[in-house]
Parts: C-alpha cells; sequence; structure tokens
C-alpha cells in the first residue's frame, strides 16, 4: 500500500494495463484515502477511472479497464454476502453488522510478534475495533449496491489458522415475511464461476475454499425472526487477492475467465 | 446430560449438596428443556428449586442453595457481556447478537470426526446455527437481567483452538447519547473476583484467560455508532466449567469465594 | 488394509489392472504380513507377483504389472532417503535409525480420540514404539536396496499438523572418509522427476511438499563425523499416497509420469 | 546471552546471589564459548565458579553457590534422559543421538519472520543442523556424566506448537544383555521431584508436562536390538527455564525445593 500509486502512472503511459493488489485505488474519494492511509495520495486523478476489481461487480468495466483495483480480502468476502439483500432493498441498510475472522496471513509476510505462533497460536481475539482499513471500502461497495448509504459495524478477529476468512454477516429484515432468500441467492450467482451458494441449512468452512478461488455463501434467518444471517468464507490469499487479480486479468485479456483458477481446495 | 437428574433427587434425599455441571437443571421450563434435549425431564419438581450457578447473578441464593445448575460456557461468556446493558435497560432487547466461537475442548472428549485435528484444524465456520442447545438457557438468563423478553441471535462458532471462548456481543442502544458505557461496566463488576473489565480501547484475548477462572470483557462502540459491541473473552473449561463449579461451592460451604482458583492463565 | 485382498483376486481375473493403496500385497513373506495385521492372507499366491509401487526403485516392473502394491506413507520418505547409501554400501546396514514426524492425516479419517485437536493439538510424542505396521514394510525395502540383512530402529511421532511426514535419518559411515554425499543424492535422483535433492546445508520442510508428489531430500554430516544425517519431508497423502498412486498408473498405461501430478505445494 | 555477563561481577561483589538463565557461564572453557556465541567472554574468571543449574547432577554444589547458570532447555531435555546410561557407562558414549523437536516458544518473543504461525503452523522441519549453541553445553554435561569424551549428533527440530520439548535419543548398547534399563531408570530417578519415570511401554506427551516442571522420561530397546531408545518431555518454559530457576533458587535459600512450582500440568 501507498508504494504502487508512484509507479502507475508512468506504467499507464507506456501503456500497460494494470491490476493493482494494492489498496491505492480502491477508495475513489482521495481524502477518505488520505485519512485511512496517513498521507496524501499521489495519483487521485486515477482514482475515478479505476475500475474495483470485483467481477461480480463490475464484470463489464473490468474487461476494458486500464487499471483495476483489486478488491481486498475482508471486501471481498463482506460484499459477496451482503450484496443479494442491498441490491433488492431487503434490509436496513444503516444498520449491517459484520464479524469477519481471518487467517494470520492475511497480515502478510511481515515479521511482527503478534503474528508469531507463540502468540496467535491458540489464542483468539477481535483486532483493530476502532477502525480497521477496510471499513471505508467496504462501505462504499455496499453503498453502491444499495444505492443508498449504509452503517456498517465491521469486527475483524485474528483465527488461529494460516488461510481463510469467515464473515458472519447481519442484517434487520425490512419486512418480517421476507422473500426466499434461498432462492434470491441462488438466482444472484447462478452464473458466476466462483461463487458457490450453499444448500439451505448449511455452515461454509474456510478449508472447503483452502487454496481455491470460491467464495462459498450460506443464507438463513435463525429462529425465523427478522434477522438475517449470512456466512461466506474465502480463501484470503486466493479469491481475496492474487486469484482475483487473475480472473479480473484473464477478463481483461478476454481469456475464458477460469483460466488458472481450476484448482480446488486442499483438503484436509 | 440426561443423566445426573436421574441420580440427583436420591443424593438430595440424602442431605447431600450438589453442584451439577450438565444442563440439565439450567432451563426452569420443563417443557423446553424436552425439546431441546429430546426427552422427558425426570425430575421436574426439583427445576424450581435449582438456583442458576452464575455467581456475579445469584451470589446470595447459591450459599444456601441444595442444588446448583452450573452456567454452561456459552451462556457464561454470553451472559456477563449483556448483563450490564439489560439490567439498566439501555438496548433494545429484542434483537440482541451473540457471535460466540469457541474451542474443540467444548464439544468434550468423544471421539466424533468433526473434532479431529485433520478435520478442524486450520479451519473455522459456524455450526448448529439452525439452533444450539445453549440459547435457550441464554435467554432465560437475559430475560431475567432485563425483566422483559429477549430475542438472541446465537451463532455459535468452531475455532481452530483447543481451549477458549470469544464472544461478539452486538446490540442497539435505545439512546444514541448514551451512558457512559465504560464506567458503567466498571462499576457493575468492581466487586466481582472473577470479571475484568478491561480499559476502553482494548479487546479482550482467550489466551489471557487460558487456563483462569476470569470472564474478560471491553465495551465500546464502533464509530460512535448507535450499536454498543462487547467482547467477552473465558476458559470454557475453567471459568465455563470446573472453575465456576468450585466458585459456587466455595460460596456454598461459606469458604473464601477464590479458594482453589488462584490459578493465572498460562501463556503463552 | 485386510480388505482389498479379498476383492482383488476378482478383478485381475475380469481383466482389470490395479493399483492398491492398502497394505494387502506390499509384505512379500504371507506370514510375515499374517503377524502384523493380525489375520491370515486372504490371497497369498499373488503376492509374489505384486509389483512394489515405489517408482523410484521399480519403474521398469511397474509398467507391465497388473497388480501394483503402493508403498506406504513412512516408507516412501524413509526409504527414498536411505536409498543411495544402501546401494552403495557405504553405511553399517544393521544399525539405521529412521525417527519419522507425521501430521495427523497420517491415521485416516477415523473418529479416535487420539486424533482430536483437543488431545493432537499443541502435542508432541513418539508413538507404536513396540513396533509400527510400516516395520517390515521398510526393512523389506532397505533388504533389497543393499542386498544384505539390515537392522531398523523406526520411531515414528505424531505432530500437531495436518499432513506432511518429516524422517531424520541416522546412519554409520563404514568409512569416515567417505564419499560426497551431496553428490551421490544429486546423481542418484537427477532423472527423478519428483524426488528433489536440496542445497548442501538445507533443511527440508514439510510445507514446502504441501499437497505435492515431491520428496525433497537433505544429505549432511553433523560436525564432519561418521554419522550421516538425511532428511525426508514428502506429503504423505500425495506422494505417500494418493499421487504416488496416480504416478504408478501413469506408468502402467504409457502415459506421461508427470500427467496429473503437477499441482505445487500450497504455500503457506 | 551476552548481555549478562557484564552485570553480574558487580551484581556478586555487592553480596547478591544469582541465577542466570542465560548461557553465558554455562560452558567452562572461555574459547569454546567465545566460539559458539561470537564475541569474547566478559568474565572468563567466573566461569569456574559458577555453577551449572541441573539440580539432578549438582542439587550440593547449587544448594551454597553464589552464582548458577541456569541448564537451557535442550540441555535438560537431553542430559536427563542420556545420564543413567552414561553414569553407568552401558553405552557407546562417541557415538549419541539426540533427535529433538521444539515448540516455537523455545526462540523466544522475537520478531522473526520463521516464527510466525503462517510459517510455522502446519509445518515441520530440522534446524540449525550444522551446529546449535546447545551442543557444547550438552556435550559438556554428559562428558561430566560418563566421565569420558563424547560424541554428540544433536538435531533440533521445530515443531508447529508452543511450548514443550520432545527428545529422541538413540545410544548403542555396550553389551546387548543389557542391565534392566527401566529399573535403572527407576531407581536413579527415585528421589527426584521433578524427573517421572513412566511406566515401560510408554511414549510420553509434551501436553502432559504443560506448565509444569516435571521432566517425564521413557526408556525402552526397540524389537530387543542393541539400541537403546529413552523419550524425554518437558516444558521447555518451566523445567527448561523459569521453574528450574525457581528449583534452583529454592535450594540455594534452604527452601522446601518444590515451593512455588506445584503447578500440574494445563491439560487438554
Amino acid at each position: 500500500h501507498a508504494t504502487s500509486m508512484h509507479q502507475i502512472p508512468a506504467l499507464l503511459e507506456a501503456g500497460v494495463r494494470i491490476v493493482d493488489l494494492s489498496a491505492d485505488f480502491r477508495i475513489k474519494d482521495a481524502e477518505l484515502w488520505a485519512q485511512w492511509y496517513g498521507e496524501t495520495h499521489a495519483a487521485p486523478a486515477l482514482l475515478n477511472e479505476a475500475v474495483y476489481g470485483l467481477p461480480e461487480v463490475n464484470r463489464e468495466p473490468i474487461r476494458t479497464a486500464r487499471l483495476i483495483a483489486c478488491a481486498g480480502c475482508y471486501p471481498t468476502a463482506i460484499q459477496l454476502g451482503f450484496l443479494p439483500l442491498l441490491e433488492q432493498g431487503l434490509v436496513d441498510p444503516m444498520h449491517l453488522i459484520a464479524d469477519a475472522k481471518s487467517g494470520v496471513s492475511g497480515a502478510g509476510r511481515t515479521a511482527k510478534i503478534a503474528g508469531l505462533l507463540a502468540e496467535a497460536g491458540d489464542n483468539f481475539a477481535a483486532y483493530s475495533v476502532a477502525g480497521h482499513r477496510h471499513l471505508p471500502e467496504i462501505e462504499q461497495g455496499l453503498r453502491a449496491a444499495s444505492n443508498t448509504d449504509v452503517g456498517l459495524v465491521f469486527v475483524p478477529h485474528l483465527a488461529p489458522m494460516i488461510r481463510g476468512i469467515q464473515a458472519s454477516l447481519y442484517a434487520r429484515l425490512n419486512n418480517a415475511s421476507a422473500d426466499d432468500l434461498q432462492a434470491l441467492y441462488e438466482m444472484r450467482y447462478a452464473d458466476e464461476p466462483f461463487v458457490d451458494v450453499l444448500p439451505a441449512g448449511s455452515s461454509p468452512q474456510t478449508r472447503t475454499v483452502r487454496g481455491s478461488n470460491v467464495c462459498r455463501l450460506a443464507v438463513t434467518r435463525p429462529g425465523n425472526g427478522d434477522t438475517v444471517l449470512v456466512m461466506s468464507v474465502i480463501d484470503n490469499l486466493v479469491k481475496g487477492a492474487s486469484g482475483q487479480a487473475v480472473q479480473c486479468m484473464n477478463l481483461m485479456f478476454d481469456l475464458p475467465e477460469a483460466t488458472g483458477l481450476g484448482q480446488i481446495a486442499l483438503l484436509p
């Protein structure tokens, strides 16, 4: 982060098309970006052109884009989970909750005490509760989907595992006699090669997508109440990072979208 | 479960005072119990007499009780987290959310495939979303605290670790200009030997209570919104089970409440 | 184990060519088999015909075999490690030591208490020290390589991880001014597509072969003494099981040997 | 390491009695120390006075010592395992093998990439095969026990767990009709409060000493051959560090040896 924005303008100038895995061009608002990343944006003129790299939302713009700002890991898991509800206006957009859990590889390969096996192993805790950098990115995406303002409580947790994100998403239905949520989710993602809606009653496990580019979802209404629960899992290093970048690249170069992404989960 | 209820009547008859770690006498309503545990209750006449073994709620009744129904692991973590808010009527009691995560020892020492290291290791998922047996026990406790009906969405998750429960609890404040929640929690638990309210801005980690009888709490309002987040951790095998039983026993026999419970966390 | 030997004779009769992953046809001596597996062998007449499925030793016989007894996981890691030394007669064959460590998936997907995350996690111990079923299989292979009798102390250990075997192998050199062991190993495996001899000074890690069909080896003489140490790692579920079976099948059906085995390690 | 040697002379001068957990005074030979620790020893005059802090060997000298050089973690597990054999001259002292495995807390709380959960988790490998700093310390202790020169191959491995050391020790018996090894070990440690010799046929598990000051041993002769296998486990942070220091301190101040060390293992 805060590195590629210095190099990308020259590369675009030279005719290169770019899939950027950093957060530099994900947030459209340069001031908001500066607030969360702690420095002035170096290429604000490109923010508008950059296409947010989440194929399930932006497939067509991605095909022709010069600059893709690839969606982050938490944002991918959480947006894919909330999208069907928000697009249909079925829930209160101002009171969304994302209780998300990530394996330690989400923090990158930096030598930090908090990531040591002796610290993070056999342990569980929330972190960055006061505000995680992915919050504005997620809110921006959810706003676009719902076409209204949104309010999101995003609580990331560190789980004692290497790979995987699981997000349990909570939203209040506007209408207790809601539509069939299962059908809604199946329909929304029917043509998506990398989103897998599980049968009713399922709970997706992170290991079932370990090493694969799949986002696996389940939706339910606990106790038939007015709160809807969506569970979403991805491999943070694949659909949450490199796999998504390859998927975007395939679209940009008119390759079959799944090229190089055939890897099934390594289980167990 | 469903075993001790057959033995306890005779033991009480013989003058024995009992701390029961099973779920048999936790739920006051015999029909509700039967519904969740799948058989008729064998000693319904004792349900009313049994004292729910959560010292932070029932300290005085525990002292004189003949029969203690020791609080379960999830119920301990979740009730201690919600109590101050509900006792003061600060939140909407009908829309509580408990996103809870447990280490695998919570399932006991039974040989089940789902508990194998090769299955549960490096994995994260929700389970029993359709209804976990601890739900009615928790709701009963929360109802008593709030003196109103409650609605709880309780989503347990299995974390790839041995011990520990972490619960992230969400509730909607009735009043955006809420009281000072930090002070509320500190005051509520000021005299509790085994509840530790962390300073504002903290996130309790399960490892910091590993092997100890402490429940560690933190409370915050993410983004200063109207949702309050309480984070609660316990060692499910100590404050969530045997340690709590010893604490109850100490009260029953007029011993210092912390007798035998001096163990600090084994860290790392 | 002890299942396929009942089905294989009829299948062979029907003209099927078989890669058997069980241990039923690995040991040539029916009495020895009976002693370790606790029952009489059901098809002893086939023991002689069965070809031991370790391509690095039996590539040519595998091509034409009707029945392959695929090498086990520990036997693969240990034999590939010792072979160059024994084939050249460089070490005392009567005093070999294999200190081997396996992830829990080596025990299969059976519900056993010892395999629970709460038992096997954060724990390390030897097991089956009095005699592990893989001992006679390994000794048979080492005898064939050295053309003499062998004595092996084989100590398996359970490591708190899902996949992977690491074996540290110790042997006494006959001749303190031994040949260049590094060159010996590189030469022995120069043409092997799935054996990777690391540069001098390396220690192979199980994770670098996770999900791949590669056996990774390193050889050294600690303190330049007369004991040689070979370190060998495989993924017990790939090169130690299904991957090896595919490799054998490719040879049997004259396919390129690496067909379907291109998977690189999933790292981290 | 290389810090306390600068402070200790002044402290001794001031009349302080010291239990040093660093390696600075463990090795009697200042040149050997310099070779392994990469700098000149700052207080060589004290090396002779310093008493090696392993109560099972030096109980009496520890009582009156001014300066204790507390035994390291690997050295404790390995020496306690080999001592009975070497003291009785039962094995070839020139060909000892220690295949040792440690949890990651052995490396301390330094931020290093190799210790990250994403690197060390679900992984197994040897390390420091070319020479680990504990080698000269162990050899010095074994020489003292056997009263002869010794040759040790010491291969440390990193296991994906937080605490614990397991060492599998191999030695060649001088005499195939060896004495009863089980009785030898039981007798040698009969009066030791913190060494536990398991019944014949056992394999000690690291978790059974997690958090406790106990060293647990088992001895056997695999296949009744001439190689003896000793398995030794300790908690590297207790008997391998702080617990041992307390034990030494208790002896120095004439307190009951087990004062403050009553903690039993945290299991599971």
